[in-house]
């Protein structure tokens, strides 16, 4: 008998996925679309108030924070779930819906955990790529790719690295082709694009959106998300979770953070200042890159991508390279107009 | 086609677990094994210490955790994977060595995410009941029920709601017959039994050791856990988890905990004095109950289980009914003695 324990098959042939989680102190994180400001100070605040070493002792308690997100997103308490950020989100859809074998679409390039868990699951994964030219919303080809074997589609609107969006109409397209399938429409970026498909719940049983305090909000550290269906799918997705999964100073925040909508909406209106401004730079500079609904912009840098990576690191400004998905694409996310003068001003002596 | 999303049937056959998650505030919680009275103040202190706006926007980074709590448990760092509290580990077992249909092992009267995480999985689950008598470790039914097609058996040590522990070598004994098997010994309980299968990590390829923040430590709120086997083995694990699934805030209060040992060896010295005065005191009431060697005792309280606990409860003091799986059994955590003092006061006045 062999003296090594072997994994399942479906573990063995998953790509490693590691994005850099290490040595990013100090630097203008402008890698990870985080909020590059920080939360709100009333989190803060509500936290510091909160914490004892008590209330540390204690398993999480959830019921208030659902009925004010509930109440928040505008939805009722039975609709909503309160998950380990989107990831959990989209590990609970999957493993709801997919057995192994199934088919699940998703979009490419897109962000990195929809195959992650559709591969955990087992199962078979359709990728629809972008049109690199526009890299549009490939409604078409997506459409073209549901079977009746699909059981899950998982795509991220607006999508990330790309930035670009689909429209509410395009979407409800997708919902009707694929009744059949549960479609997950991460929104973690909505708070930037100002569009959701969550005034459409009642019209698509098949339809799930996920929210996250991970961008706009500046909770990335907490792991907070939501995950947002009819109340039938919801209560069938909490079965196979964990019911402790979410810690409790992540349930304060997201209290907290919700009460604080000032906060967020002047955030969101100088990250799109800030975009505007960089790519008034870029064109200035004559760098492309594609239109961004998101807090980042995907920057067209050719063969110099990884340079521009490597050399911005070293002046202390990060950046994500994607050229391993898109040729010579590097991501940038914006916060402030004057972290993108700082940027700038690098990219210049670089450039 | 119907209009509603049809789950998977492995999650349609689960049966809901939803433990009481609500209402605890204020009541003296003898229900959940927490810690009873907080955790460190270090703890509190160092949280208080890092928290800040900008650093709750980040991200989490695991490196210097993962370093300093190998270290704490004698063990390398990539030994170690820290997760999402023990569930994330039972679940990256599961999802790492279990495919759909495989047979996994556990043990009845047991912590009910074990037959969770293989239910999600689709796994055929084979429970081998404890004898009522005695409760003790079934070794011999444990080794019987092991089967070629066997892929992971997943127990507590000692077990919950038992109480009662395997030895040393019981335990070596199960890892040898199903060397062809991940085998995970939840250990959430050492810091009162004093036993531990971490010193045999090099002999034994199949050995999975989770230990928890939310017992001894009184971190139940941050989710907090580690798994730990040979390098080999948590390579394999680390693929299928998420690169995110740890709090920041549960990050640096591991850390600061196992700054301050001084803490935990009072608090388990106080916890198993006040152990010894619950048996003694449930002695002189003629209540029985099992030998324990966790911060609780199950206590048989016949077909009054249940009404006790209700009169508790009016009381202020939360216990856990546990008569739905060991007939007029309720379970109570220990703390302190003055908590077991007022718990005997109650019990007198009812019993």
């Amino acid at each position: 008998m062999a003296d090594t324990l072997e994994p399942r098959a479906a573990i063995r042939r998953m790509a490693p996925y590691s994005p850099p989680t290490a040595g990013r102190h100090g630097a203008l994180r402008l890698d990870f679309n985080e909020n590059t400001v920080g939360c709100s100070a009333h989190v803060l605040e509500f936290l510091r108030q909160h914490l004892s070493r008590e209330a540390l002792a204690v398993y999480p308690e959830y019921g208030e924070a659902r009925r004010e997100l509930a109440d928040f997103f505008g939805v009722s308490p039975d609709q909503l779930l309160l998950t380990n950020g989107t990831d959990e989100a989209i590990q609970l859809v999957v493993n709801t819906y997919v057995d192994s074998g199934d088919e699940v679409c998703i979009l490419k390039p897109s962000y990195a955990m929809y195959r992650f868990y559709a591969e955990v699951a087992g199962a078979q994964v359709r990728e629809i790529p972008y049109e690199e030219a526009t890299l549009a919303f490939p409604l078409a080809a997506l459409l073209e790719a549901i079977t009746p074997r699909t059981r899950a589609v998982l795509i991220a609107n607006p999508n990330n690295p790309t930035g670009t969006g689909a429209s509410v109409e395009q979407v409800a397209c997708l919902l009707e082709r694929a009744r059949h399938a549960a479609v997950l429409v991460d929104e973690a970026y909505y708070e930037f694009s100002g569009l959701t498909l969550l005034p459409h719940l009642a019209e698509h049983p098949n339809l799930f959106v996920s929210r996250t305090f991970s961008k706009a909000y500046g909770l990335a550290a907490l792991r907070m998300g939501c995950l947002i269906s009819q109340a039938a799918n919801i209560a069938w997705v909490r079965k196979g979770q964990s019911p402790y999964s979410v810690n409790a100073v992540a349930v304060l925040a997201a209290r907290a953070a919700v009460q604080d909508r000032q906060y967020v909406r002047r955030y969101v209106e100088e990250a799109l200042a800030a975009r505007e401004l960089l790519c008034s730079e870029l064109d200035r500079m004559g760098i492309p890159y594609y239109p961004s609904q998101a807090n980042f912009v995907l920057v067209r840098a050719g063969h110099r991508a990884l340079e521009l990576r490597d050399r911005l690191r070293e002046a202390g400004v990060l950046v994500r390279d994607r050229s391993y998905e898109l040729p010579g694409c590097v991501r940038i996310t914006v916060g402030t107009r004057q972290q993108v003068r700082r940027l700038v001003e690098e990219l210049e002596r670089i450039w």
